[in-house]
Order: C-alpha cells, then sequence, then structure tokens
C-alpha cells in the first residue's frame, strides 16, 4: 500500500487503468480522421449496441458535467424543467451545467432519504405544473442518478415504474450513470436490463471514475432523440479533434469486461471497509452500501485520528452527528482498507474503551 | 514515409508527441487532488509566468472551441460583440460556440484578402455602433488569430496598432493562438512579445494541433480579466477530474522549447512544400506561407492526380481556380513533402506537358 | 356593485385607473422622439428621484415579469443564484424567466411560513456555496418580495436586517415590488424608508395591478448597477418604440400619490374582507392580512356556494382544509365585500347550523 | 399642420390612431381573466383567420423585436442560422435580440442592393454549411422584411420563389411585417396571397408603425410550427396580464380595414413626397418608393436648411453623397408633405441657382 491508497476521497483522484493507458497508446498511431471520422470512433457504436444489446448512438465526451448537461439539453427545452433528488450531482455540483446548456431549463429537486426518489413524489408536481399553465415551467424529464449520490440502488423495479409514470405524462428518462458500472456489477444485471429495459431512454454513461484518463459517454437506446446533440456537443467544445483518444478509452472501458470487472473490485472492497466500520464502537452507517461509496458517521475523535495519520476523505453532512464518505475505487486494494480499519479502530479504543469493551462483551 | 504520411489534411490528424506521451504516462502515478488541485496543475502557472515573462492566470482545456468560447465569454457581455476576421475559425467553424457561451454575443466578420483585418477597418464599426446607440450590440473585444487562418501573420506592429485602437475605444484584446507556436517560431520574437508586449489581453494557446493528445489554455495577462473564468469552466464541463493529464501536456509543451521546436520543424516542412510547390507549372500560392499551411491553386489534373495516389487534403474556395490547403506538422518529415512534390510534379507534367516544356525552355 | 365586483380572482383582472387612462390620452398629442427619447420618460426620473429622495435610474418596462427577470439578470452573473422564497412569483409563476434573462443562473428557494425569508436561513446556503467552490453557482443576490405572496409584510427592520447578511457576503439586494405601494401604504412609511434606506439596490415596482393599463419600473439606488440594463431591455423587446405610453402610466402613478391612495383603499377592502370572513364559522385566515390579499380556509360547502353564486376567486393550497385566495383592488368596493360576506354568512349557516349556532353561544 | 407634421423620423413617433384609442377605452370596462383569458383575446383568432382566410394561431405581443425574436426562437435551435439581408431590422437594430431569444443561433446576412434577397444568394450558403457539417451552424430560416428596410417591396413571385428554395431544403419561411400592411395596400393583393399563399409560414405583423399604442402580432399560418412559442413569449415577460388591452388594438386595426387604409394614406404621402423631391435639383432617390419611406440623396445645402427650419428626419448612409431617410405615416398629411417640398425647393434654389437653370434650360 502506498501512501496514495490512503485517498478515500474520491473515485477521480485515481489515474488511469492499465488496459485502458495501453489503448491510448495504441491509438498514437500515425495519422487519422479528426473529429470522430477515425476507426477507433467508427467501431464504438457497434461495440456499444453489442454491450447493451440494442442499436444506439453513443457520443463520447470527457467529463460527466458534459454528458449530463448536453443530454439533458437535448431532452428538454430551455422553457422546461427536469425532476431529480435535491442533491443530485446536476443539481449541486455542476455549477449550474444543465441550465446553460439547455437555455435556462429549471431542475426540480425532490427530497429523498437516501437518494432515491420515489414515484408517488411525481404527481403533485405534475399537478402544480398543469395548474400553473404557461407560467411555470413544465417538467419535460426525470434524472435518475445510478449509483445514486448516496451510494444506493434504484431497484430495476423502481426504475421501471418512474419510467412509467414519465412516459404516462411525456417525460423523458435520463440516467446519470457516472457510477453505472458499480451499479450493474451489485444488481447483476444486464447493462440491458440496467438501462433501456427499465425504461432509461438516454444515459450518461461514466468511466473516469472508474478507470479512464477522461471519458464518459451519452448513449441514446431512442436514436431519434439524439437529434441536435452532435451540433450542441461542437458548439460546447467537446468534440475532440483528435478524438480517437477519447473513443480508444471507451474501447477499452467496455473490452472483455473491465469496466464492470473494475466496479466489481471497488464495490467489494467498499463492502469490507463498510463491514469494518460497522463493527468499530460509535460508527453508523448513513445509507446503505450498495456501490463503492460509504457514507458514516464517526467519532469525532476517529475522524481526527484518522486524518492526522494521513487518511484523506470528505466531511459530509450528516444528521446525527460528524459525516465522512469514503470512496474505494478499481486501484485500492486490501490493504489500503485494512489498513484504514486498523487505524479506525486504534482510534475507536482511545476514543472511548469502555464503550468499546461493552461491545465486545454484548 | 508510411502511408499516413500522405495524409496533409489538417495539423490535428496527428497523434502524439514522445514527449507529451511520456508526460501523461508519468502523471499517471498514484492519488492526487481531482480538480486542478494536483501538483502538476499547481506548477503550471509558474511555469507559463516564466514562458511569458510575466505573471499569468493560467486555464487548461481541452479544445480549442471551448478556450475561444470561455475567453470571449469572460470579456464581452450577452449584448456585445467580438470583431474578427470574417472567416475567422470562431467565426465559422466552431457551430456557433462563442454566441453559446457568450449569451449571445455576435461576431462582427471583417473581410480580409490573407486573413489579417487591419485597424482602419475598426473605425466604420465603432461610428456605426455608436450612433445605433442601445439598438445595436456594441463592440466589446477584437479576436486576431496569429498565425492566421490563412497561413500568414500579422506583424507585432500590427498587433500593436490594432490592440491600440481596441485601447481607445475600450474593447479587450483576443488572440486566438491555436498556432500561436508556429507564428512564434517564424517570427523569432519572443512568447511576451507576440502577445501581452503587443497588446494581447487574453490568450487561448493551442498545443492540440502541435503535439498534443487534447491541451489548451487561455492565459489572462490581466488577471482582473479572469473573474468569472474558473465558473464558466466548470459550468461548460471543461473543468476535468482528472485534471493532472491536461496540465501534464501542457508543462511537456512548453518544457525546454517543445512547442517552438514542433513548430520551427513543421514550418520548415511547409517552407519546402510550398516551394516546391511554387515551381511547378500551373500552381500559384493563394497566401504568403509564414507558418504550416499551404494555399494553393493546382490544376484539376494534378489535384485529382495526388488524390489517386493517396494524398489526402482539403479542397478550399480560391479564386481563379481550384484551391487546396496543405498542412504539415510536428510529425511530418522531409521524406513525406518529397514524395507530395514529385507525385504532384509527375502529374503537373502529364497534365501540361507543352506548358511544362516551355517552362523548362523559358 | 356590478357582475364584475364578484371577481376576487386577482388584481390584474382590473382596468385601468381613470388618472392614468387621462394620462394615456394626454400623451397620445403630436409626434416624440421615440424609444424614450419623450419629453415624458425624460421627467420621469426627477419625478421618481423626488418620489425615493434620492438619485436613481429608472426603466420603465410594461410586465412585472420583465422588470424582475431584467433586474436580476443586471444583478447576477449566470453562474450566479439568487436566494428568494420558494414560492416566490420569480421562482414558481414567471416560466423560468430570471433563469432565460440571465443566461441560466439558478434560484435558491427558501421555506418561510407566511412568505418572509429570515437572515438566519442564509448561513447555511453560503457555507454550502463557498465549500463547493467552483462546482457550485454562487450566491449573487437575494429577491424579497413586498407585500409578500402570502399577503404579508416584511418589516423594515427585517429587511435591513437581511440587506446586512447580504452585504457581508457581497450579495445585491433586489426587491420585488409588484405590490410595494400596499407595503407603503400599510406600513405608513416613506417609499425612501421602504427601500433603499432599508438596504434594497434594486426594486422591481409594480404599477399595473394598481391601475396602470400595463407599467412596471425598474428602479436602481445604486445607479452604477444599472449598467447594461438599457441593452438587456432592448434586446429583450422590452423598450416600447412609443414609450411615451408606458411612462406616462407612471408619471400618473406617482403623481398626487394616486399610488398609495389606490394601495390604501385596496388594503381597507381587505381588512374588511378578512374581519368578516374571520367571524365566519368554520373560516380561518391563513397568513395575516397585510395588504390587498387574504389566504383563508373555508368550509367546502362555502366554497362551493359562493362560486354558484358568481364569485370568482383561485383554490389555493392550504394545510388543514381548502384553501382560497382574495385579493381586493384599486376599484373594489365595499358593496363587493358585503356582497361576498353576505353569501359567504348564508353558506357558513347554511353549513354549518349547529356550529355556527355553537359560536354565537361562545 | 402642426408642427410636429415636421417630424418625418419615423412612423414610430406617431401617436395612436383614433380607432385604436376608441378601442382601449371601451376595453377598460369592468373586470376580465387576466393573461390573454378576457373576451377580446378570444376573439382575435377567428378575426385573423378571417383576415388571413385560413386557419392561424396569433401572439399579440407589444413590441416588433419581441415578435422578430420570439418567432425566430420557436423556429430555429439554437445552433442554427437565418438567413436575412444583411441590413435588416434583425440584424442591426435588435441589439442581438434573436440571438438571445433564440440561445444563441447565428444570422446570416447577405448582402442587396435594395433591401432584396435573391433565391440565387442561397445555394453557396446552404454548399457552405453543409460541407461544414456540425463546424457550422446550419441555417433554420430565412427572414423576409415586407416592406424591406430600403423602402421598397418584395413581390409575391419573389417571395414564393425563395420560399420553394427554403422548403427544398428544410428551412422555414419567416416575414417580418412591420410595415406589411404598406405592403399590402401597395401591392393591391390579399393578406393571404401577401403571406401563406406566398410560402411565408410565421409573420412578425407590425401595428404600432401604423397606428397602435404598442401592438405586434406573430401569426403561425403553421399551426404546428406554434409549440413552444406561449412558453416562450411567457418567459420573455411579453405575456401582458391585461392582454385585453394589445389584444383590443389588433382588433380594431384589423376592423373596417383600418390596417390597410392607414397604410395606403401614408403610401400615398410617401409617392407624393418622392416625387416632389426627385423634381427638385441635385436630388436623386436611393431606392424606388414603394411603401412609406423615402431613400433620397440632397444637396448638403438643402439637408442643412431642412434641419434648420425644423424639418426631423434621420441621416442615412448613402453611395454617392449625403443620405437622408423620410418616412411618412398613418397621420401625415398633405400639408406636412407640401411645406417639406416648399422648404427643399427654396433650399434646392439657394444652394445651385445655376445647376437648377441648367435643368430648366435643359
Amino acid at each position: 500500500m502506498s501512501r496514495d491508497g490512503r485517498n478515500f476521497t474520491s473515485d477521480n483522484v485515481t489515474g488511469v487503468a492499465p488496459a485502458i493507458i495501453e489503448a491510448i497508446l495504441a491509438a498514437n498511431r500515425g495519422r487519422v480522421p479528426s473529429y470522430g471520422g477515425d476507426p477507433i470512433t467508427q467501431r464504438l457504436t457497434a461495440l456499444a449496441a453489442a454491450v447493451f444489446e440494442t442499436e444506439v448512438t453513443i457520443f463520447p465526451v470527457a467529463t460527466g458535467t458534459a454528458a449530463n448537461a448536453l443530454a439533458l439539453a437535448t431532452l428538454v427545452p430551455p422553457y422546461g424543467s427536469v425532476i431529480a433528488y435535491d442533491m443530485a450531482h446536476i443539481v449541486t455540483d455542476e455549477c449550474g451545467a444543465p441550465e446553460f446548456f439547455s437555455g435556462g431549463a429549471k431542475l426540480l429537486g425532490l427530497p429523498a432519504a437516501h437518494g432515491t426518489i420515489r414515484p408517488e413524489q411525481l404527481g403533485p408536481l405534475f399537478a402544480t405544473a398543469a395548474a400553473a399553465g404557461v407560467h411555470a415551467v413544465q417538467p419535460g424529464a426525470i434524472s435518475l442518478t445510478q449509483a445514486t449520490e448516496c451510494g444506493t440502488l434504484y431497484s430495476l423495479t423502481a426504475i421501471a415504474e418512474i419510467a412509467g409514470v414519465a412516459k404516462r405524462h411525456g417525460l423523458r428518462m435520463h440516467m446519470d450513470g457516472a457510477r453505472l458500472a458499480n451499479a450493474i456489477a451489485r444488481l447483476g444485471c444486464s447493462p440491458a436490463e440496467a438501462t433501456w429495459k427499465a425504461g432509461i431512454e438516454v444515459l450518461s454513461l461514466g468511466a473516469t471514475k472508474n478507470g479512464a484518463l477522461a471519458a464518459e459517454a451519452v448513449v441514446f437506446f431512442d436514436r431519434d432523440l439524439a437529434r441536435g446533440f452532435a451540433e450542441r456537443r461542437k458548439r460546447a467544445g467537446h468534440l475532440f479533434s483528435k478524438q480517437r483518444f477519447v473513443s480508444a478509452q471507451l474501447e477499452a472501458y467496455f473490452t472483455d469486461g473491465l469496466w464492470l470487472a473494475n466496479a466489481a473490485h471497488a464495490n467489494g472492497l467498499a463492502d469490507r471497509l463498510a463491514a469494518g466500520l460497522a463493527a468499530l464502537p460509535g460508527v453508523s452507517l448513513t445509507h446503505a452500501v450498495e456501490a463503492n461509496e460509504i457514507f458514516a458517521v464517526l467519532p469525532d475523535r476517529m475522524i481526527d485520528g484518522l486524518v492526522a495519520d494521513g487518511f484523506g476523505f470528505y466531511r459530509w453532512p450528516a444528521e446525527g452527528g460528524q459525516g465522512i464518505r469514503l470512496v474505494t475505487a478499481f486501484d485500492s486494494d486490501d490493504e489500503d482498507v485494512d489498513a484504514f480499519l486498523a487505524t479506525a479502530g486504534r482510534h475507536a479504543e482511545a476514543a472511548s474503551p469502555g464503550q468499546g469493551r461493552a461491545r465486545k462483551a454484548g
């Protein structure tokens, strides 16, 4: 374990997976048409179709914010709105990118205890908007994050149920799949089942957090919906001249199941970390750990001790105490996790010996 | 010479320069803070300051369109306009990116025989705008492309003269330096002289065409002007989570004069290619060759022959005949150029034996 | 009382006050410079300065949505946000106008039991935004509605307190004064005390609901903040060629205290209506009645009866029963109010005789 | 003739036609539903259908800039462009409103000697855009101004020819009809022939210049194209709460042929003025006078003399001398015109006696 392994801040502090670096190096041979006219980009559509078991239109881009904002701008008019969890990445962490790309559409945030909005929350929104008529922006799309910003998952049934409501009301279904691989690996379903078979029409698929250098993709399962996307991407400066290097990352990502293997690895370590933490006195998990993120409340002294010992993580608002977030990644290892747990355990004892003994006795 | 060397379409069909690939690989070690909190990005400001001999604020981005559009949106309000050559990249090749990023500012295109607008063209624009008052958008910035879209250069004096007019009228000076390295290498001036010393306040600096994978930079010489840029970049999806990989490219680009060496190499080959072409019967150069682009009118049969023999280039509108554009790059070599010239020469003879002989006899 | 007097739907179902119609007719003489170059518009600045006891820049526009959205777009950048009551008109009733005009700024809605946000709600917003840095839009302005959307008022102290917080954090203070006249009339303060003396920097002043045909004004107390407003107004199609007719309405509105007299009249009738309603069995007022709007919960049968008898009003979501909103206006009269109360009383008895008797006995 | 009659600056310096003022007063009775729910607005659709002899969707707005920009934003996506005469009002006089409302679409200006673009100018634009693919905005609509900004007219055949090209290339046809009444009155055709029968799909119809206080209308002949317009209008602050007062103006405008009578009157005076001017020595008309605008080159002394004697008009750029523009209106009269001509004649003699004599002798 290197010193770096103590950094559980995010899965975006990682480097690039070996197979993806290899793909970049392999792409760096000779001259090819620019702006996506290259063979790798050309191949990518067929590969994505095979992965998702259906015809798709796929657009590689370099950041998740670009993927989300371009996708949403394609789905809703400037006078429309996007319904999402009120702490969704698109709502709180993209500096207004969806508003910018869409020309000022609104994000309607819904509260959710563990990151998953529920179909019964939608009805009142529709009723209010319908009553307001032209005075209010009208809902145009629903965006679900899978895995959620709380490290939890939507069940396929839950997605399908929301998609059903969306369809009845003429809304489009978008998925922010920044960590979709983690969700699929956990659910044990196929990529098709995780997305279009559950009613998702447009997917922002993440790769950067899961081993790529800078690669995401917008995947349209309903290809008619892609109208205007290519123009919007170019206009936003997100069509690369040396596009092959983005496409090559995605090709490697999909090849031999790398994406799912990387995600399963990270998930496994998150389970191990969560289990170890939960066993410590004074620690409670804020949300179920269903992907590669752990949200937990720890005793103050434990947090301070971990920081002092060089571990990295974000403080995270939590009810009932000092919350933190820990993220495992494709390149995390058992040693990293064990070191964290050992240190946390040591500070747990230091902090609350009596409580610790009581638990052991219990 | 590989088959690829026959591709003179653009300098963006190239791969990545070895030193830049090395820098990417070197950056791929361990975990570092994301979104530009990494050591490489931190170092870049000092390096840029050294290169430009002044304090700067530098923002790495991945595409030239992003660099230009973000820079211009920072300089002009939505109700302003940007003056540029009417065939400038920002006017014709960015699918309206400046309009999008600025919230609908206008581009005012000025005609220019060889890509360089002249100070005396500005007065009438200012007069018209002033007379129109609130009814017309007011000029807010001038954008000069160096080297120009015609492969020519602004002299430092010409830039300073335009900048003087701009200053007197309260306009900001932007440079689209997608091929600035080629200009500096040709002018034999310092980066400082090429930019802020001539009155440029904000620079879009290209690296992708000249050896990077995907790296450009927006450089603010007047750091107060950078206000809001960081937010606009994030909001546009152009702040990378693994930002170190963009910064690493720029670091290598500036190190040991790589950028200028690459550019000088491409310029030299352009000279050689231009000289060879100009000597062929029926060929005329459309513009002076002052960077790495050659615009020429060729006999139809010569063009057809070159295409048939596998050479790649763009047809380009030209007065008085069939125009083409040829671009040399950091990875072009003598063999590529000689092969092109030999083939062109062969088709020249085939196309016009009498003309050819006449020339020899002349 | 005409049949029309039964319409308590809103103060915007009214016609035009006689003095304002006279002003329009008077303005319709001869030819004058267009686009605000006319004498009436020229006079308006001095008149507004007198009314507000300070130098101002005033821009007449024709709708409240235009006034609010243009003002806010001038105050916050596209990557900023505006803090407001989460049921504020700008948030729920302008179809995304502030987002459109600002280029995609966000509205951050705060809950408020009776329409008035409180200073202590601001701190957490600032803390979250500061922690998020470039990832979140940064608060740029606070917009208070006076009178509020609940028909209540901010005290001058409450405004000043919020303005103090805003100032410390570098935010601008905007007031949506669609019903400011009603507030001033009730508070018994001067227009200056109601606005800039309490810390308001930019005011959207309503006149349409209070007697104008179509006239509002954006008033800048800090005239430097007006930069760009004239251009934004023109660009939005809100500079009228025959601008004199908008200005004439405002001139009449300010003259001889018409605006405050109209508002006081409407307030008085609202008091009378509220008092009468509150005395009926089964009726409860949702909010204090401090301007010209009454929000109340009524027995279902009473509501049905009023509707059947030709009275007009909006149903309004309310906790604990069937809510309605009633609005009085400059042209309402005692007869209208008494007719409403008599009818409501009749249905009260019909609906709940026992309850009615019980009350009388109590 | 009043002093005001000397003001030939524009037809927007006028007041309101008596029948339209009457209509406003008549509308000012009682309470009616706001935001267009009133009976007058409801009647307007049927009236417009009768006027244009086809089903239409009509949206009243208050300014021509709003009408044009809202219409164009409905027709082209942000990544599209609008083709127009390069001195069209939408290009030069609306402070970028079309760009603002459309989210940054481009205006592609075509030169035209007398304000009328020609179908053969379109082909090269389409070819260039098609070749550029995603790198350039794609033409989405053509906007023709009728009568043109040069006071000339498109023949119905010319419109149909351009509309034919537009249809073949999938572009929408917009007409800026700020002075459409003048065109119809001159052409002697029906409103239907002037618009949809010639291929116009969406019309911005002016009334303000021709007798209204502030009223224009956007008329969709293809009603499917109106999708989103109502939302865009509200969002732009152009839906009036007391909408009846805008609708009432349009109702009066269409009633008993007021619009065409007013326009015919102005046209007739323009003819008389043009004929008188053309007969003076040293005067030449810049464009044919086909509506109510006269563009002429006058001797400097004549211009100075007219100004000194209190006549108002704009200086206008013209080849070959000092250009001016004169506009007649619905409320101009013979006396105004005769006074202008007499004064001009007096200054013609003063300015160039020799020249004058020579002409007479010739």
